[in-house]
């Protein structure tokens, strides 16, 4: 598999809560971390726990893109729970045996544009 | 060159304040967008002026990874000005001309965790 066609069967799995496919897709030694929070969750067991606990409510997760090469990818989902729905982007690396090893987790929030980028940007 | 090299080329075109590279590497009608603030910029004078003129200050960029197929590929930057460092994300489509149609940038801040995570994740 190439690494976008495990990305996609990665998110597959998490929403359809299949933790047991989840684990099946990430190295034993795999890493995820949130750079904006320095989150870390180290090891298959503490992951697939983290993705099953970590996010409470009835969210579900729809996918607008992955972009990928040989050994790693990058998602675009779109994260909904309690009727609000955000984006969250994901950078995912491989090993040699299709294993994901490393996920690096990131989530926009929106914000307002600076105020000197007026007449430069349109909005939509 | 790959949807890699031509973002390898953006980066270095950015960081290098080479506006007329910049300009060369994106298409004529060029769509950028920002879904956190919902703004958008549209064609290749508009955007290389965008570039030019959207971010003040001295500010230098680091290209911290590029992932990409074909026709598309994501980038994370380190944004340095003033002092601080904050990471952007950019997506990057590619017409079969090899120039760049769609950039889609996202800018995540630094957040606190929810407290439901305390016992799943570490800090670092």
């Amino acid at each position: 598999m190439s690494a976008k066609q495990v990305v996609a069967a990665y998110w597959a799995a998490v929403g359809a809560r299949d933790w047991e496919t989840l684990g099946s897709l990430v190295a034993e030694d795999v890493r995820y971390e949130v750079p904006q929070t320095r989150e870390r969750v180290r090891g298959r067991l503490a992951y697939v726990r983290f993705n099953a606990d970590g996010f409470p409510g009835d969210w579900h997760v729809e996918v607008e893109r992955i972009t990928g090469g040989g050994r790693d990818a990058a998602s675009v989902i779109r994260f909904s729970v309690a009727g609000e729905t955000q984006p969250g982007v994901c950078f995912f690396d491989l090993g040699a045996d299709g294993l994901i090893t490393r996920i690096t987790d990131f989530w926009p929030d929106p914000y307002e544009p600076p105020a000197n980028r007026v007449g430069l940007t349109e909005r939509y």
